[in-house]
């Protein structure tokens, strides 16, 4: 199993959670999206995910684009620990607090946002730099409301054992914390990071822990 | 069951799409993004949905957000027909087509972005209308690549069944053809969409067949 993987990419990070809880080994390859123009653009990778995002996953001779395809595959096929909880609502919860975050937060403020704002778009820095504050704040609100103001949400944003919202809830953090934002205003999503940060899991999939890192 | 929806939401169409595959009956209850300053922020609405989007669904006491939750929620209690094939590694695909217009092409085109490009941001009619066809046209290419180059393609986007991944096209060839967008880059996706839309279920789901369509 292959992961194309960037140490800095948010959706890269929620994959090799999932793959650390779940101890599944892989090789994981590099994609840099910064050189070259963005080697996810050139020719070589998009022959391997011609959406031409990190990551991808690779079995066998296929690949899998989309972080959460990924994780719903390795929960079908490696079903221990279980990133989803036993019943369909309970499922549903979870699967909406991740897409709160990969559908509704992230894809705002991702690499090729920010380059197309001061590109095409020709904002400033600063007026860039407010956008992705902005999209931040609003999609960590949301979270935060559905966490807090739910009796579900325990140790982790779902019961007492990580989820696949806590794959996704931690790479936000650490995007969030990145660019400044004040995360004061965010106690259940900052209580939940705390205590996925004490797991090995979370620990080996850090930015800072990947072959790749800067 | 009680659908939150708007009969031009995109998001909220593709729940309406699943719900009419799988038979299922359901109450409509609007909620007008655009007037009294977009009911889906108000009180009201965030009491039963806290991040303020549409679609939500009602059942007993329960309430799930986010489009693709829902559609898996529903997958899961009522199983007939199928919107997911039947192996992991086919299940992964569909599910990353599905989340290439949910999480790649949609939010960056939505409602409260465009509002944001003009508001905050001050760009021109111009420069909003060029932000949302660069998302659309770099989403529908991502889409066309997965589509096209892949055997596994069939009358709809996976197979000779309709499954997720066709609840998301549909509506995404909806939103792009309401701004303009020229399809004729798209020969695989308007296949698709034109075998979709022999169906009863898209007929049914369509904007201009619901209570609310304007």
């Amino acid at each position: 199993m292959k992961l194309y993987t960037y140490f800095r990419s948010s959706a890269a990070y929620r994959v090799r959670i999932a793959l650390a809880l779940k101890g599944i080994a892989y090789d994981a390859a590099p994609v840099h999206l910064l050189r070259n123009g963005g080697e996810q653009l050139g020719d070589a990778y998009r022959a391997i995910n011609p959406a031409g995002l990190v990551p991808a996953l690779e079995v066998d001779a296929n690949v899998i684009g989309q972080s959460l395809a990924i994780i719903e595959y390795l929960e079908e096929t490696y079903p221990q620990p279980p990133l989803l909880p036993a019943t369909p609502m309970q499922r549903a919860r979870v699967r909406a607090l991740a897409l709160t975050v990969a559908a509704d937060t992230h894809p705002l403020g991702n690499l090729r946002v920010l380059k197309h704002l001061t590109g095409p778009l020709g904002v400033t820095e600063e007026v860039k730099l407010g956008w992705q504050q902005h999209w931040l704040r609003t999609g960590l609100s949301a979270l935060e409301s559905l966490l807090a103001d739910d009796p579900r949400t325990g140790r982790y944003s779902h019961g007492d054992t990580p989820t696949l919202a806590d794959c996704c809830l931690v790479p936000q953090v650490f995007g969030a914390q990145r660019f400044g934002i004040d995360m004061a205003p965010y106690p259940a999503i900052m209580r939940i990071h705390a205590a996925c940060a004490e797991l090995p899991a979370f620990q080996q999939a850090h930015p800072s822990q990947q072959p790749d890192a800067e």
